[in-house]
């Protein structure tokens, strides 16, 4: 099995991409990652391999995404291991730019930013995360344009609920020629959405954490107002609410819970903070 | 003489892009305006048509450059007169789309921002203007975009500086297959920079606005401090400063004059507000 071609530089991806679309790819697949990839990944990468002719997928630990307190420097990078990866999945390409050569100019003057949207929900807990992954994701449509011969799609996650929503929102504000996939979350057999921090929970906090999927279901059924949604939540021994929400899933304006919103909830169980959601 | 296609909707556009760029067309200019066209608009107009294979002109007037107290209500509208005016410059195609052709959705969730640099200078006489020209402008990119078959060109005087200088920086920092074409300010033979605002001028106003052009030229010829060329201004009878700055043309920080610099000028001549700019 050969692994895929990585690419480290703008051009050589453009080159790459380029070639393949000459030699017949009609479909293109793009999976933007911060890298230190994980089972959610790979479930996400596959769909992107076997949904394309040609599969790309970028790894950039984006500074633009994190605050000041938050921890860019120490993020975990291991290309190697994510490469070794991809090639399991059969993916064709990795993108693998270094800060410089996707901000070879430094921060960015002109920038994406999502307002109001991106400000609200996570955004509270992360000032400016949403506008950076804005950003980036824009440069990499730009950068893996394929040109009129072959059709971008670009996949996200459904358990980053604002992010989806927001990227789906900049390819109907920006007219993109972009096909937003999102990919349904992976939950455990008790219902537990899968998530890198999930690790950090105690047999009895992952217990615990299982109200998350329960009040979703509960309010998607109608069996449960919001009201009585979050005071389940905190009922729950170890767990703390941040926010239980309905909102418009085309601008993430809050609304009431109705066919088509779409629920959000954010809690800490013990110290990990943990994120679900539910199409109503 | 037949005159431009006329399109209204962003798919027609494409639509006609596509097929001209399929019959060979190997270049395609755009020259993004607000319509009422005059003189200054028609110098920009003719080298969009000659440079390129295909010239394009949008008629659009943006509500997102509008403040709440400006004049989009008013602003001048003439799409026949427009159109009679390219037809004579040989333009082949006018994009003249309607508010909910280019926003179907309403104001934009996800837009394009210049943070501090669209809020200083003519930024801080109109909040909001650059970013809603920026944001208008990445769409007509997006919508004009020819594919890897051809070349786009866009074009923006060098009249308004301040708004070239970030079409520029949103070229580089969103990697876009654009080129930015910059068309010299037109002036009169004494000097004054044409503008549509110069008809608002009395004989003797016009007069005293050519000090704005003179200061410019004694500052780039090293003959006047920023200081001097200051209070030069402010002692021309009728004629009030705003700003006389020099900048970094790319990231419109303000620097010391010197070779590189680009300075800009912003005053009042009785009640009509000019500006004006030279490279030094």
């Amino acid at each position: 099995m050969t692994g895929p071609v990585v690419c480290t530089t703008v051009a050589q991806l453009r080159e790459e991409i380029g070639a393949r679309v000459t030699r017949g790819a009609r479909t293109v697949g793009l999976f933007p990652t911060m890298g230190a990839l994980h089972d959610g990944h790979a479930r996400i990468a596959q769909r992107t391999r076997a949904e394309n002719d040609l599969a790309v997928v970028s790894v950039f630990v984006n500074p633009l995404q994190f605050g000041p307190g938050e921890d860019f420097e120490s993020y975990p990078r291991d290309l190697d291991g994510d490469v070794a990866r991809l090639a399991e999945v059969g993916v064709d390409l990795v993108f693998a730019p270094s800060v410089e050569q996707m901000y070879p100019d430094g921060t960015p003057v002109v920038s994406v930013t999502s307002g109001r949207a991106g400000s609200i929900l996570e955004g509270a807990t992360r000032p400016g995360h949403f506008d950076g992954a804005l950003t980036v994701v824009n440069k990499l449509f730009t950068i893996a344009a394929p040109g009129p011969a072959a059709e971008l799609r670009a996949y996200f996650g459904e358990k980053d609920a604002q992010q989806l929503l927001l990227m789906q929102r900049m390819v109907r504000d920006f007219d993109y020629p972009v096909e937003i996939r999102a990919v349904p979350i992976v939950r455990s057999e008790q219902g537990l959405a899968l998530s890198s921090r999930n690790q950090y929970l105690s047999a009895e906090q992952a217990d615990h954490a299982l109200v998350l999927h329960r009040t979703l279901r509960a309010l998607a059924a109608g069996e449960l107002t919001l009201e009585r949604a979050r005071s389940a939540i905190d009922a729950e021994p170890e767990v703390r609410l941040d926010y239980f929400v309905t909102v418009d899933p085309g601008d993430l304006s809050l609304v009431e819970p109705g066919p088509g919103t779409l629920a959000l909830v954010a809690a800490w169980v013990g110290p990990t903070r943990l994120i679900d959601n539910m199409r109503i």
